[in-house]
């Protein structure tokens, strides 16, 4: 009987777990789940007779060498952090690792050891990342193997909030880690565009969003995600004129933040010394030029350069920043104080369904003419506890694991999903699951091509 | 005999210990310099007999207690992160001590058994912090003991050239912390005007500096300077309608740097992979619009809104931000690179003279009518070892420890120099080594007030 061990029960973990089990009878599996709330990993597993909850803290090492200690495999939904220490065990243990994060440093590190070992510790192998890169390489290969000539390579995903859904006016729910999204692109972003190094700081990173037009689903906004120069290396592009990662979000979206980023709401790296005897009106009124006879509501849409009947003043509006609500947070960063208001508005309800988005675009040069190859993927929640992001995250680490203990996934090392031998089998079982990305191909004319 | 113990020979030191060792056959003290260059340390003391140079890390323990074990009192110049470790041994061997540093939590936790052991740790006792608390309270006292009630308080600091050293277009030099400079203001400034809080956003602080006109000496500009909040506790002036600290610049600096910062230039949060392959024109360009048939000079002046001929081109051009130098940096942050740049640009030359910059103004109420009180100082280096910074920053602490040891600091504990018993014999000792203030008494019209 081969040992499984998964660590973390949380919201992405849902649909692993249940994979898992699922598949533990006919590979004779033990499926242990190991969660600071026991009770969390109890209800996901359901009372299935392959599965076993425990109670897991990986700030103790005692607690993580006794449940790592005969596992087959580790399987990681641990905060991005605290992967490489449970991996670490791992290696001390004979077990391979799987994990839907980026790997860091002191994971890479790892590779040596982890292929002496005959170990795969398979990173990256989630939604973003993970599905991006295998339906990328899978993109890249296909192009390459004909004698294309990639000249871009372009990549836009988004956790949002299905249109069914979708109740207020930023088109925008918190489906994933609240404060991540607060806090996004806080270290401005890096891309290649027509071979040359673009750098948008983090104040300018939401005023001039990309239209990104989905047949079927209509326009999404999009904006530049993080550094994504190291992906020219990672896909084995080094010289393809342009490379650009970007995240996804509805129209109105980049304006409303924008906004907010302009007005100095979204910092946290400094607390408001007495933060708890202010007023939102307060607060947000501290930030804006002075208001002389003006109403707060006219400085503002002045100062946004605005009207005040404009949608982006209502979007700010219907925040409540503007309301004589006291804050609560004590001496809190702008960001924490920002996080507390929008937990109750952006709050993603029982009975709320959440979509992921996935499109990717390639452009290249084949005997003469141009090509654009497009692929584009979206998947909604099935329920509360099966959401769309579970889904994507956890599908792939769960199928990942079974090909490493089924013997299909032979690589070993510290590896990520950019090859055929992982990918193919990954991207085939997901679009049986119902998690399948349309292609289209077509020939275009040099002034179609979004870069050049 | 008396065992002194200084902590760091670096810039700020050498007045420090210049004064000590004039001080140390009067009073039969033993003056030891620890440095982690012994070299430095014996430079400075100069073959005095009573100086003793010693080799010190501030990151062994072991080092640390063998020389802080028999001081009678530690002036630590260390980086601001390692005076508590410091006085953590102090403590246990029953030494008082003196720092020029903001009183870390750390620090302040041991005010009871510094108390209990009869021990005096004296804090923020350089220029700023220090002569700017000492000068504050000593206008904040006269005015309460006459019955006055404060309307306002500003005080304004600089370290900068003097004027027959300034010969670039920035009036600016690196007097003090080259990387403390560059990323300057990067948690963006909070203070109190007319009763309302206010918050300045990093990307706005440099925008709109407020001018200050010194007696003879003319206009600087002024950037809020970080958290100004908490001094009106810190200055028992619980309800002081205006409480504003601010940095002092030579007109146009905060223009030019707020240019730095719209580019994006000075973020310390990211690293640029790759960055050795640049010029520094490919950096900046890579930071501006696309360029489509302009130059990148016609690009960065349409995107500063100015000319390209203007002052503000001129200061960023004379930088060589635009050259096609290139950048020796691996994977630097953009404030590393910027650094470099201006690591030769703005060097503090031998021959150049520094310049430290104080005025404060306080308004006051008085039997139905106003006044102004505004104190200045301006206060240059006598040399390019002892710059107006080592004099501002060492001689505070030197007297401050030299107090303690006559018996004439009697307070105990965790303290900042806020009370006369400090304060007076400090600030009456600088002003006989030329470090004194001059001020300015005026009844104004309501009209006058800088603040209402």
């Amino acid at each position: 009987m081969k040992q499984i061990l998964i660590l973390g029960a949380g919201r992405s973990a849902s649909d692993l777990i249940s994979y898992m089990l699922q598949h533990a009878e006919e590979n004779d599996w033990q499926v242990t789940v190991g969660d600071i709330s026991v009770d969390t990993a109890e209800m996901k597993i359901g009372g299935h007779p392959r599965g076993k909850a425990v109670y897991f803290d990986c700030y103790d090492e005692h607690i993580m060498r006794r449940h790592i200690n005969g596992a087959d495999i580790v399987i990681s939904l641990l905060p991005p952090g605290m992967h490489a220490a449970a991996a670490k065990i791992a290696l001390e243990y004979n077990a391979h690792v799987v994990t839907a994060s980026y790997a860091s440093k002191e994971m890479r590190e790892m590779d040596a050891e982890a292929k002496r070992r005959g170990l795969t510790f398979l990173n990256e192998l989630g939604a973003d990342p993970g599905i991006d890169h295998m339906n990328g390489m899978r993109s890249i290969d296909k192009i390459l193997s004909k004698g294309g000539d990639l000249r871009s390579f372009t990549s836009f995903c988004g956790s949002l909030i299905a249109p069914e859904s979708n109740d207020n006016p930023w088109g925008y729910k918190f489906t994933w880690s609240p404060m991540n999204v607060i806090t996004a692109g806080d270290g401005g972003a890096r891309y290649y565009k027509n071979n040359k190094l673009r750098c948008i700081p983090y104040h300018r990173l939401f005023a001039d969003p990309q239209i990104v037009h989905l047949p079927g689903f209509g326009k999404f906004e999009a904006y530049a995600n993080r550094d994504s120069i190291p992906y020219r290396k990672k896909y084995q592009l080094d010289d393809i004129p342009t490379m650009i990662r970007a995240t996804l979000r509805l129209p109105g979206f980049c304006e409303g933040w924008n906004a907010l980023i302009q007005i100095g709401l979204t910092a946290n790296n400094y607390r408001i010394d007495g933060s708890e005897k202010l007023t939102h009106r307060e607060w947000v009124s501290s930030y804006l030029p002075e208001q002389g006879g003006r109403t707060l509501e006219e400085t503002l849409a002045q100062f946004l350069q605005t009207d005040q009947s404009s949608e982006l003043m209502q979007r700010i509006l219907w925040t409540g920043l503007l309301s004589d609500r006291p804050i609560t947070r004590e001496n809190g960063t702008p960001a924490e104080i920002l996080l507390d208001l929008l937990l109750d508005k952006w709050q993603f309800k029982s009975g709320d369904t959440d979509m992921l988005v996935f499109y990717d675009r390639q452009e290249y040069q084949l005997d003469g003419e141009l090509y654009e190859h497009i692929s584009y993927m979206v998947t909604k929640g099935k329920d509360h506890l099966h959401t769309a992001i579970s889904r994507t995250v956890g599908l792939p680490a769960a199928i990942g694991a079974r090909l490493i203990l089924q013997g299909k996934i032979k690589t070993r090392g510290v590896i990520l999903p950019l090859d055929k031998e992982v990918y193919d089998p990954i991207l085939n079982e997901l679009e049986e699951l119902g998690i399948g990305y349309s292609v289209i191909e077509n020939r275009i004319a040099k002034s179609q091509m979004m870069y050049s």
